[in-house]
């Protein structure tokens, strides 16, 4: 919520965005990118040349409805040239009209604190920013009204001029795609980018991504990766830079602490921790899963802990899992993936045969996501059986996402695994997946890709599942 | 957790199960059942006889090692013969050999209460339970050790002496499956029973059900029975009967309530509500999921809030949502699924040729469980559009599961939609595809499917989502 008081929802005289604040956030008509590197013009500018003011300065404005409104001036991207875009304390920007407000005092000049340029290098420095597009580095389409990457990491350090207080930062425009379009051979450059960056001296790499396959990346990366001199972080944004409520400054600015500062060697998902804007959470790679369309804190940790919590505001990093891997004395890349794979989710009414046409395809693997404890129609055992004797692998997760899949309690379960069946424990069935890809490309036979596909490479299989690992649901209360 | 105190955890005079408790349980070898009507023989038989004691009588019992345990004597169908089943206060069942007991005091005797068999009535009654097989209904299997539906819905009673406090009850044993084995044409049958038991003047049903394909068949029942004259309640147990944390016995019990008691007609699943065993929740049959695989709170209300609470134990209804729909004057039954459908989720590096060789199959509609707001690579357009042109249903719903889709915000949804793909909204994908079976029996044309798809019928689309429907995350904390 805005930091404006509750009674500034009902009042009329404030505009629109103010009064109903971030809730309606979605139904707001969204700022039009006009131009990415202009800033305030016509009566907005002359405003803020009448009071001296430049962006960065801290205000407190004295709005007509009689209420104040304390933040730092940032730029504006509006084509509504009446907009002041004001940052508030709690990280949140909000668009208001000079003409709402009243008088304006300036409480601290920061001047080129903002407006100034944040110094990235090409190459080096202590973090790496390698960007592959998505929301946290979007702009609107003029014809549609869509999002659609575009800025440039450098244009986004605009947003969060802060960053250079974290250290020094090198940008690299790897790709410029929504997630939607990742593809297994992305994956690999995307490794070979990271590794690359750790050659060059960085302490950490941040990876900028969209949020729909982000999860399968930092799999994919993790496997490729499991050997880092630093923290691998992949961040996004659930809502466009160009959005009052967007989380892309938070979770870029905490990324970045987060690779400078974390004392481990993994790849992990650092996105927005809760309802509010506190901290982020730090997920380990293979054990995150975006579990909402459209909420900041939509990624979360399923069956392990998170390893970390960053507090952006306080530039503290508070570990909370200890088992972490170390630092490497040098990365080791290991990458390749192998996508003649298919995950079949179970359901009533799923005819076996449906095994056959997946194995004349010519997949070499198959990843079920069955029901409970790892289970499908006993039906499905001769027709599995059959494809495993044709070397396909059959690995088994569950659609519960949560817990682990075990075999051995029903008579379905021990005749899927008779029938050559591997369970795959409490992997998610996405990680599943892109392991498999991975193993597919180094095991000679079906046998070894089953003992891969059982080893705990780097953290995706979990035995020790406490209480709390499972989300505390009862909306009812 | 068991009520007899943190310390026996770690006493080693106390017998394994009782020291380590329900934490124990899955290692913990099982009771195999060796018949499933007698109970007490051999030595524990011998050693209740000395004391004069009958089932159902309340016990104190002095343990070897100074400590108390306090319930009532429960039948046992253990192997072992030295084997007291107890049950707790918060409702587990213990099992304690007579050989830890130094003395037995009896507080008080109810005989009958428990010994006696429940009445129960071939048909009508205020309640009627419709067994379907699953582990509420389950033993052990002698030759391999795992679980096997067995038991008839009358020898669960038998279990739950106190059902008859809250009712006249009628049971049919309508199959004996695993749910796994669960069909579409299954589904059938059992709306049909459903319809028939109301027709026979029952106040609400009871469907004992499996766990694993339960909110399926859930969807399922909502839809063909949109008029209902009572609440239809899939119950069933995430650990069998003969287990000491076992919830059959709750869940059935609050079920019986919740079917005599709830003034609504809609189909629930009434799963235990949270840790402890204080509540069970009633959740909407088109909003519910199995979460989790093994927890006795596996199922959870998504994108929705639970119908109702039950207090099993203070025999009280609580609802939760006001907005239910009302019993109806009869019950309509309108069944039929057409099963040539399939659900695909999307991953990245699944190829977009999958949608030929899914419409050559010869399905009908395919749900797709895209990334984020509703998204598969752009590759997927062309080849979704001549699905769609050959008069296949194209539905989007979000592997997220949490939040709603929308197809507007990317380019990317922009040209699928334009490619002819129907958003749903926040309707869960296993639940669109249930529908979508049951749609393809009443629609004339793609059109009338469409629209059908995209109507809420039974509350499947639900579009005021607040804040506590997403569940508490965080396990750091």
């Amino acid at each position: 919520m805005l930091g404006i008081g509750r009674n500034s929802k009902r009042d009329p005289s404030l505009p629109l965005r103010l009064r109903l604040g971030l809730e309606l956030d979605s139904f707001f008509p969204r700022f039009e990118v006009s131009c990415v590197v202009e800033s305030y013009r016509g009566e907005a500018s002359a405003f803020l040349s009448k009071y001296g003011i430049t962006e960065g300065d801290q205000l407190l404005l004295a709005l007509k409805n009689g209420k104040e409104l304390r933040g730092t001036l940032m730029p504006s991207y509006s084509n509504d040239e009446s907009i002041l875009v004001i940052k508030l304390e709690n990280g949140y920007n909000v668009g208001i009209s000079y003409k709402y407000v009243e008088s304006v005092k300036v409480i601290e000049r920061r001047g080129k604190g903002v407006g100034e340029r944040t110094t990235v290098l090409a190459t080096g420095g202590e973090v790496k920013i390698i960007s592959t597009g998505g929301t946290i580095v979007s702009k609107i389409e003029y014809e549609t009204g869509a999002v659609r990457p575009a800025l440039s990491t450098e244009e986004i350090l605009q947003f969060v001029p802060e960053a250079k207080e974290f250290g020094t930062v090198s940008a690299e425009i790897l790709f410029s795609i929504l997630s939607e379009e990742m593809k297994p051979t992305y994956w690999e450059k995307i490794a070979e980018a990271v590794k690359k960056a750790f050659d060059e001296g960085v302490r950490g790499v941040v990876v900028a991504h969209g949020t729909d396959t982000m999860a399968y990346t930092a799999a994919a990366l993790s496997f490729s990766l499991r050997t880092l001199q630093g923290p691998v972080v992949l961040v996004g944004s659930q809502r466009s830079s160009d959005r009052p409520s967007s989380d892309s400054a938070i979770n870029l600015l905490s990324s970045i602490l987060l690779a400078k500062q974390g004392e481990f060697g993994e790849v992990v998902v650092n996105m927005h921790g809760e309802t509010s804007d506190t901290y982020t959470l730090a997920h380990r790679g293979v054990k995150v899963r975006k579990m909402h369309t459209s909420r900041r804190d939509a990624f979360q940790s399923i069956n392990s802990r998170p390893l970390a919590r960053v507090w952006w505001r306080e530039r503290k990093l508070e570990m909370i899992e200890d088992e972490v891997r170390q630092r490497g004395a040098s990365t080791v890349l290991e990458t390749g993936f192998d996508d003649r794979v298919f995950l079949l989710k179970y359901w009533p009414g799923l005819r076996p045969e449906v095994v056959e046409q997946i194995v004349s395809s010519g997949v070499r693997g198959i990843i079920i996501e069955g029901t409970g404890l790892g289970h499908t129609s006993k039906e499905f055992a001769p027709y599995l059986r059959k494809a495993v004797k044709e070397g396909v692998f059959v690995g088994m997760t569950s659609q519960c996402l949560f817990g682990a899949v075990n075999m051995n309690v029903y008579t379905t379960g021990r005749t899927l695994m008779e029938a050559g069946v591997t369970p795959l424990l409490d992997m998610l069935p996405e990680v599943a997946l892109v392991k498999l890809m991975w193993v597919l490309k180094r095991a000679s036979d079906l046998e070894e890709v089953r003992k891969l596909m059982i080893n705990n490479l780097v953290g995706e299989i979990n035995v020790r599942h406490t209480v709390e690992m499972y989300p505390r649901w009862d909306s009812g209360r």
